[in-house]
C-alpha cells in the first residue's frame, strides 16, 4: 500500500502527448508570449466559466489578485487605506496583495460548516471604511450567500473571488452576471493554475475574469509593463505575462476538465460514505451548490497522531493550512482581530489524497482512518 | 531581399531538438517549480558569470529587480525615499521597480560615446539622499568605470546593474567582486531572459546574482512567497519564480552562448567595417571592453526616412526606445531633470538585425545604407 498525496506525474500523464506536440507546436512557432495560444485560452477559459467578457492570462494567482487590486485603484474604485474583509481562514496569498496594494485586510471567521468566510460574519465586520469583500472559495467550495451579497453590493461594496481552487463550482444562485459559477460572480475573480490545481499548468500561471471592461483593460495594460500599445506606458506596470506554452498546456487541460473534476467528486463521494470514524469530522458541506473538490479536507483532534498514523500505512497526506496568516511572521502587527475557529481548523485539518487514485484505493484508505483507535 | 529584424523561430532552430527533449523529460517528471533544472540552472548562470554564489532564477528581469530593491530595503540597506541614480536613457523596466518600492529614481544622462548612463555624471547627481546606483549594460555594453564605481562604493553608495542585454560582457577592470564580467561587479545584478534576449527563454525569465548571503536568501524567499521554509513567511513576499520547463531551456541555451555572442560580434564588426554613409553614426564604443552586442544601434537625424527607405528594400530595423522613460505618460511628475541627449537619441536610434544574419547579409544591410541619401 502506498498512495502518496499527489503525484504531478500521475495527473498529467493522460495529457502527456497533447502536451508534448503543442510544445513542439509553441518551440517552433517563434511566439512565445502574447501570441495566439494565450489569446484563445482567454477565449476558452472566459466560455468555460460562463463569462461574455475575455479572461485575462496572467502568470500566477498571487499576480491575478495584485493586478485586480491595482486596477480597482487605477479605476477609481478604492483608494490607500480602504478596508478589504478577507477570509482569515485562507492561504496567505489570498491576502499578500491587499496589503501590498495599500489597503487594509480585515480578517473574518470562516462557517465551521463549510470552513469559507462565513457570510452572516461579513456585514459584522463592516466599519465605514470597508469598501470590498474578497470571497476564497477554499476547497473547490463556493462561498457565495445571494442574500447577504447583494446587501454588501447594495452598499457600494466590491465583490471579489479568490477563485484559485474552484474552477467549475456552481454557487446555489446567481451572482451579479447573470450566472451561478464561480470565477464570475462579482466584480473581479482571480484565478490560479500553480501545477497542483483542478487546472494545472506545468509552472506559475494564473488569470483575471471580470465583467468590467476597464477594469479588464487595465489588468492587461498593468500585466504587460502598463503599456496600452508597445512602449507607450499609461500606468507604472509590471511583468505578470502567461507565456504560450503554459496557455497551451492549460488549452489542452481545460477541454478535460469536467472530466477531471468528476473523478475528483467521485473520490470524495466515496470518503463521505465510507468514513464513519466518530474521531474525525467529514466535511459536511450543503448540498444546494456544486463543488469541484480541490482538496478533501477531514478534521480530527488528533491531527498528528492520525497523519503519523496513515503515513506509517503508506498513505500520504497534507495540511492546508497548518498556520493561518494572522500567525505568521511576517504578519505581526497586521491583524487585531480573534480569530479562534481559524486556529482550531489550522490544528485539526487533514487533507486526503483526491486526484488520481481510484475508487479501490479511497475505499482503503477510508477503511485504515475507520480502524483509527 | 527579406531580412526581418528578428525571428526568434530561427534563433532556436538550432536547439529545437534539445529542446524538445527537455520538454519531454519535466513534462514527464512531475516537477514543475523549484526542481533540478532550476538548481542546476542557478548553479550554472553564477558559473558563466564568474560568481562564487549561486544566482536565484526568478521570473523575469524586472522582477528580478524588484527583487533587489525589495531586498535592499529588507535587509535595511535602503529605504523609502532613498534616492537611486539611475540611466535616462534605458527600457523603462529599469526604473519602474525603484518607483514601486517607494525609492526616488534620480535620472542620468548617457554619454554620446557609448549610450550607457555617463560615469562622470554620476558624481554632479549625487545628494545627501543618494543611496544606490543602478548602471544598465545598455545594447550588451558595459558600464563601469572602476575608478568612479570605487569613489561611489567608498561614499557608501550600493552598486547595482541592471544586466538584461549584456550576459557575458567584461568591463575594462575589475568590479568589487574579484571579476569584470558584467553581472557580478556590485553589489547585486538582475538578468533578464526575454525571448529576445542574447540568452533568450521561451517565455519571461529572469535571475539575481548578489555576493551578499544575506540579499540572496532574501531575494529567494521573497519570491516564493516570502518563505524561508513550506508554509512559513518571513516576509510579505511575491510569486516571481522560473519554472522548470524555462530552466531547462536556458540550460541548453547557456552552454551554447559563447557561440551565439560570437556570431552576434562578428555581424557588429561588419557593421563596423562596412557602413560609411556619412549622415549615419555608427557606435564607436571603447576598445577597452568586451561588448557582447545585444543590439546594434545606429544614430542619424533622418531616422525615420532611412527606416522607411530600409524597410521598402525588405530591411527590417526597431527602434530602442522610441519614447525614453521620463516621457512616458505614466511618468508624469517623476522626473525633474532636464534629459536633452536621452531625448536625442531617442529620436535618431535604430536598431539594425544583429542576429541569425549571415555576414553576407551584414554587407548587404551595410551597402544599402550607403545608398541612403
Amino acid at each position: 500500500m502506498d498512495i502518496p498525496f499527489l503525484q504531478l506525474n500521475e495527473s498529467n500523464r493522460p495529457f502527456r502527448q497533447e502536451m508534448t506536440e503543442a510544445a513542439c507546436r509553441v518551440i517552433e512557432s517563434g511566439w512565445y508570449l502574447n501570441g495566439p495560444e494565450k489569446d484563445r485560452f482567454e477565449r476558452e477559459l472566459a466560455e468555460f466559466c460562463h463569462s461574455t467578457s475575455a479572461a485575462v492570462a496572467v502568470s500566477n494567482g498571487l499576480d491575478a489578485l495584485r493586478l485586480i487590486f491595482r486596477a480597482l485603484i487605477e479605476t477609481g474604485r478604492l483608494r490607500c487605506g480602504d478596508e478589504v474583509i478577507v477570509p482569515a481562514n485562507t492561504y496567505i496569498a489570498s491576502i499578500l496583495p491587499v496589503i501590498e496594494m495599500g489597503l487594509k485586510p480585515v480578517a473574518v471567521e470562516p462557517s465551521e460548516k463549510d470552513f469559507n468566510l462565513d457570510p452572516v460574519r461579513i456585514e459584522e465586520a463592516l466599519t465605514e471604511r470597508t469598501r470590498a469583500v474578497l470571497v476564497v472559495h477554499l476547497y473547490g467550495y463556493p462561498c457565495w450567500d445571494a442574500a447577504i451579497m447583494q446587501r454588501l453590493r447594495d452598499r457600494g461594496l466590491l465583490i471579489l473571488e479568490d477563485n484559485a481552487q474552484a474552477i467549475g463550482a456552481i454557487a446555489s444562485s446567481e451572482g451579479f452576471n447573470g450566472t451561478a459559477m464561480t470565477g464570475n460572480l462579482g466584480d473581479a475573480a482571480a484565478f490560479s493554475f500553480y501545477p497542483t490545481k483542478n487546472l494545472g499548468a506545468l509552472g506559475d500561471a494564473g488569470a483575471v475574469i471580470t465583467p468590467h471592461a476597464d477594469i479588464r483593460d487595465c489588468v492587461a495594460a498593468l500585466a504587460n509593463y502598463g503599456s496600452d500599445r508597445r512602449y507607450h506606458n499609461i500606468y507604472r506596470g509590471y511583468n505578470c505575462r502567461m507565456d504560450e506554452l503554459q496557455a497551451s498546456f492549460l488549452r489542452i487541460k481545460l477541454r478535460h476538465l469536467d472530466a477531471e473534476t468528476a473523478a475528483r467528486n467521485a473520490i470524495a463521494r466515496i470518503y463521505d460514505a465510507a468514513i464513519k470514524n466518530p474521531e474525525v469530522k467529514r466535511p459536511t458541506f450543503f448540498t444546494d451548490r456544486t463543488v469541484v473538490w480541490h482538496q478533501y479536507p477531514i478534521h480530527t483532534a488528533r491531527r498528528d497522531e492520525l497523519r503519523k498514523y496513515l503515513a506509517s500505512r503508506g498513505i500520504g497526506t497534507d495540511i492546508h493550512y497548518a498556520t493561518p496568516p494572522h500567525l505568521q511572521p511576517c504578519m505581526k502587527g497586521v491583524f487585531s482581530e480573534h480569530l479562534p475557529i481559524t486556529e482550531r481548523l489550522a490544528l485539526q485539518e487533514i487533507s486526503l489524497p483526491i486526484a488520481n487514485i481510484s475508487p479501490i484505493q479511497a475505499e482503503t484508505i477510508a477503511t485504515i482512518i475507520n480502524e483509527f483507535k
